[in-house]
């Protein structure tokens, strides 16, 4: 049986899935709410709808796979009409906190491609100001220890994201740090005080980039549009 | 025997490492004036000089292995006493557009963490305004084509690096848009600019960042200080 938040999340991923139309690009999320996004997505794809996605991470595309959702690419599409992805956090403004699975890279880039970007999340995610949740940062391995010193000076307490006491790597080959910034006021400053330094790929922070949230409650969704 | 271009090179090359002084952690560039400098270094060493090196590239760092001369890395130290590097532009105000080779992020790593950036060139890659030498920037590999739109559309023409047909990959795992924006009145603005956009690791303008240029000429060289 699933606990609550499982209901939330499958809730969320569902209704967003319902939504997708026709002939639509859609760029897929990752985490455990695009996991029933992905698999409504499948069985309405196996109904009939023509759709094409492209995953944010090597599991998802396992997902995509697994439920028959086809799949493309950059190399053939130069847009997508819609991108549907999970969140760590999301504030009152839509802003997010995103890559506590460690494919925040790839979901920019798929967030950016989208004329429209969907937000699904259980009720645990949503908060009046983001900042309890450890922002991500994802930096090169080369020199790794000179950017922390960087991403330090700006005020947060990192950690050297860890699994199976191995460094984590992401799919794309880079490092992540888990930056405790305490609350974070203005979400968007950070993020380009923290894009400049040297060796910091991309990080969590999505901010005035949300179109939408559903959020999944006990028994059914809200919506909060920008 | 060397041309011209190749003394000037040689004789930038050898003032650096002759200014290298015991005890120093030295960021060791990329390219074929940095090959006179590991080269010169590696004698002193064998003289005994004490240095330690951190190279930008697997070829700076074959050089060293090559030359005698000790490495380490940022896992040992968290800084440089000094970093010399080539470059393929540079301007009256010491600002620097490298990457030609492919290691400007590694480049930049070191150039950073460095107390003090010596460039070493010879003549023919002083200029009064960057631009003439395209602009490598370095992007992910992962929806690097909407990376490109983005960078277009800061107004220039770009190719995807290519060596021997297949796609250039940077020693990170990542590929770089060689990208011609004319005349670059403001290489840091420019910087700031590229560095924001999602997918792109770094630029190979180097602003503000260098204390000192060693040009070197047929017989002489020419010292510029910031």
């Amino acid at each position: 049986m699933l606990g609550e938040k499982d209901i939330g999340k499958k809730l969320a991923g569902e209704q967003a899935a319902n939504e997708v139309q026709d002939g639509m690009k859609v760029g897929l999320g990752s985490g455990s709410t695009v996991y029933w996004m992905v698999k409504r997505l499948g069985e309405r794809v196996q109904q009939g709808l023509k759709v094409e996605g492209i995953p944010s991470s090597n599991q998802t595309e396992q997902w995509a796979k697994e439920f028959g959702v086809p799949l493309t690419n950059f190399s053939q599409v130069d847009y997508l009409d819609v991108t549907i992805d999970g969140a760590d956090e999301v504030d009152e403004n839509l802003n997010l906190i995103k890559g506590g699975g460690g494919a925040l890279f790839r979901e920019k880039v798929i967030a950016e491609a989208a004329k429209k970007f969907v937000i699904i999340v259980d009720q645990s995610k949503v908060v009046t100001q983001l900042g309890a949740y450890p922002l991500p940062v994802e930096v090169l391995p080369f020199g790794w220890e000179m950017a922390a010193k960087s991403i330090e000076a700006l005020g947060c307490e990192w950690k050297l994201r860890r699994r199976n006491n191995e460094i984590f790597v992401t799919d794309n080959g880079n490092y992540i740090l888990d930056c405790d910034f305490g609350m974070i006021p203005n979400p968007e400053e950070l993020h380009k005080q923290l894009k400049m330094i040297v060796g910091v790929v991309e990080t969590g922070l999505f901010a005035n980039m949300a179109d939408k949230v559903i959020i999944g409650g006990r028994e059914t969704t809200k919506t909060i549009e920008a």
